[in-house]
């Protein structure tokens, strides 16, 4: 592993006050990854003071800072002033930024505002990075600056302006320093459908402590991801061994999502999904449109919650709901065969349930939901899943379970039970 | 402000290799700061020996450290270990916690791996916090186990897990050591459609220095919340005016996200509204469907991500389609009509647009999209925006401006332009 110490402090009161969640770590992470960095601490602190309590600290012991945030033009915006502070720099208002800064406004019919003068001010010595899609530019300090200073990167909040930026203008940089030798690799091995502890012990036996790999398992969307790192050779040998463990349940091992590795089974046979939607409201139809290019294998998706949409939009017999409630085996089953029948795909799915928080019964409590998966070429099958948890977690667990559904019908595999 | 300073540690190598978004501080920010009290500092670390350095730095400045992770059966999970280490307590088996790992493993119908043991292991002076939802039990380190240390929770990193834990076994705890004269109150005022610089401007003016309330901005979702946070008297009248600065901007000043709002003004009305999407995919609907009681006001959603569809399920000419294109005004139109007309609801929102990376024009760039709005009472609108963004965020851009649509015609203010 290259040496580089590398450092991220996130600034801003919202990140500690609920408001925002603090997603540049994970973005750093994997981009710094890419390049076989990694991140050795991930700091957040609020507006203020407490900025320059942390950035001095992370000087301390880092090669790169990697600091977000503060660069706008409100009086809590104080990354610039307190990086030039503890620098030692003079700020200077810079004209050419200024006019960068009127465009902006200019392109939008507007003009800054006396405040946005702030965002020209450029400490002395430090570089600017051009900012396209917003007004703040971000700033760069230049190791040793001061005695042994680190390089230290000041970057917009908004991951819209900050992204392109650090790649265009801060990756580069940073990766001309990695050493080439030291480069080490990874493997995540996605696995759904099986415990962690069982999986845990399973993989620890074929890829032993000898190997040299670094182990990892992680919890994620009803799932559990294996990370492998190190050295090359042992890493693919191990990978393949880790991934044998359960080859049924494994879903990628090249960083895929589920609904990727779905889309490109269905696009490999040249068929379609469509969806029929009652708890998830949508979700399942969201996930499979994350995927760039998934108008090739869904076109129609149907979001009905309410029991007439059940029945006007894919025919479900208001009998059958009457009969059996709207969350039941029988009426997933309908709904998966309706979005065929109302769409043409080959393949249906649905889901039915009881998201919560209320709504539950003895019978049928909070977070019991039907899948079902019909298909044109195959019989109907109807798996129930208990997913006890908050609405958001429910929506992503379900229709994990109903993609894997497909997925294993696509692969041959046994679905249901 | 309560003076009790509480630090966060997140642990965790998949937190800073881009695997796992960390949203626990948000967590904690949002629960604690209902006390009153307030994160003096969110850190994250890799597994392994970066905790206990992480560990030692927190303990020495705080009263309470919240860690997080590091509690399963796998070897990764060093936390337990770490925290016994650091306050130079010894480990002792505890059959009760073995018991309830074995309890918990029955009712899936499994047996605990020996590598469970470890969960089983607690630290001499530490006490156990039950865990409902996992195996992994949590651990309290009261202040004092060592000369000057803080209260240290040690939590498991599941959200699942962790959040019933904290509210149940952690929160009531801190709650009684905040002291009630010194309770700040704060408002969040969530505006729509108006650029930051204006709004700071504006409210900057009318919630001067001298009220003493601290005023911060965040963009949120193609919005901006203002934050303001203070003492009770001031704190009321800042907001008001703050808030009247922008009256048709603002969405809520209560903490309601727009879906949130846009529910509560059609079932003030008993009036529905359904949906039409074709690159937002299922998105707004999952968003409607989102909010506890949705099915009120929401019943009926439509995915019409394929031309077909548009034509098949909510009755647009393809003729139409053939002489604008899917993406384009008409279409929206008539995607909207077709949504009210074909589920009976009173309004109909509609999306169609180029989410990319793929598929711009120079006409229509990649993050055109067209939003329709039709009512059964009033006539259709269009509006056309462009947002230039990664694909979730699109999406989200894109279903927020159609909701906006729609709250801005519940409330009898100008829509479209």
């Amino acid at each position: 592993m290259a040496a580089l110490r590398i450092e991220t402090l996130n600034t801003g009161s919202e990140l500690l006050l609920g408001q925002v969640i603090n997603s540049h770590p994970a973005y750093f992470g994997e981009e710094l990854f890419k390049l076989g960095l990694r991140v050795q601490r991930a700091v957040a602190v609020p507006d203020g003071e407490p900025i320059a309590v942390a950035l001095k600290e992370a000087m301390g012991r880092s090669d790169v800072v990697l600091v977000t945030g503060g660069l706008g033009p409100t009086m809590d915006d104080v990354t610039r002033e307190t990086a030039a502070e503890l620098l030692g720099l003079e700020l200077e208002f810079d004209e050419s930024v200024m006019s960068m800064i009127e465009e902006r406004f200019a392109r939008m019919g507007k003009t800054p505002r006396p405040i946005n003068r702030r965002q020209a001010m450029v400490p002395k010595g430090a570089r600017v990075l051009l900012n396209p899609h917003g007004t703040a530019p971000g700033l760069h300090f230049p190791a040793g600056l001061l005695e042994g200073s680190p390089d230290i990167y000041l970057l917009p909040g908004p991951p819209r302006e900050l992204q392109p930026m650090f790649v265009e203008q801060v990756l580069p940089v940073l990766s001309r320093r990695v050493d080439a030798e030291e480069e080490v690799g990874w493997k995540n091995l996605f696995f759904y459908g099986v415990g962690e502890s069982d999986l845990a012990s399973r993989v620890d036996e074929v890829v032993g402590p000898e190997s040299g790999i670094e182990t990892g398992y992680c919890l994620k969307n009803g799932g559990v991801i294996v990370r492998l790192i190190g050295g090359g050779n042992t890493l693919e040998g191990s990978a393949e061994r880790a991934a044998g463990t359960f080859p049924a349940n494994l879903v990628s091992s090249d960083g895929r999502t589920m609904e990727e590795v779905v889309e490109d089974l269905l696009r490999e046979r040249e068929e379609t999904v469509s969806t029929a939607e009652s708890c998830t409201g949508g979700f399942l139809a969201h996930r499979l449109t994350m995927v760039s290019g998934s108008s090739e294998v869904f076109g129609f998706g149907f979001v009905t919650y309410a029991n007439e949409a059940k029945s006007g939009l894919v025919g479900v017999d208001p009998q059958l709901i009457e009969k059996h409630g709207a969350v039941s085996g029988p009426v997933a089953a309908s709904l998966a065969e309706g979005a065929v029948h109302a769409s043409g795909a080959d393949h249906g799915l649905s889901l039915t349930g009881i998201a919560g928080p209320t709504g539950g019964t003895e019978e049928k409590p909070v977070g019991t939901v039907f899948l079902g998966l019909a298909s044109k070429e195959d019989e109907t099958v109807v798996v129930r899943r208990v997913f006890r948890a908050d609405r958001e977690t429910f929506k992503i667990r379900a229709s994990q379970a109903a993609l894997d559904l497909l997925r294993r019908r696509l692969l041959g595999l046994n679905v249901g039970s």
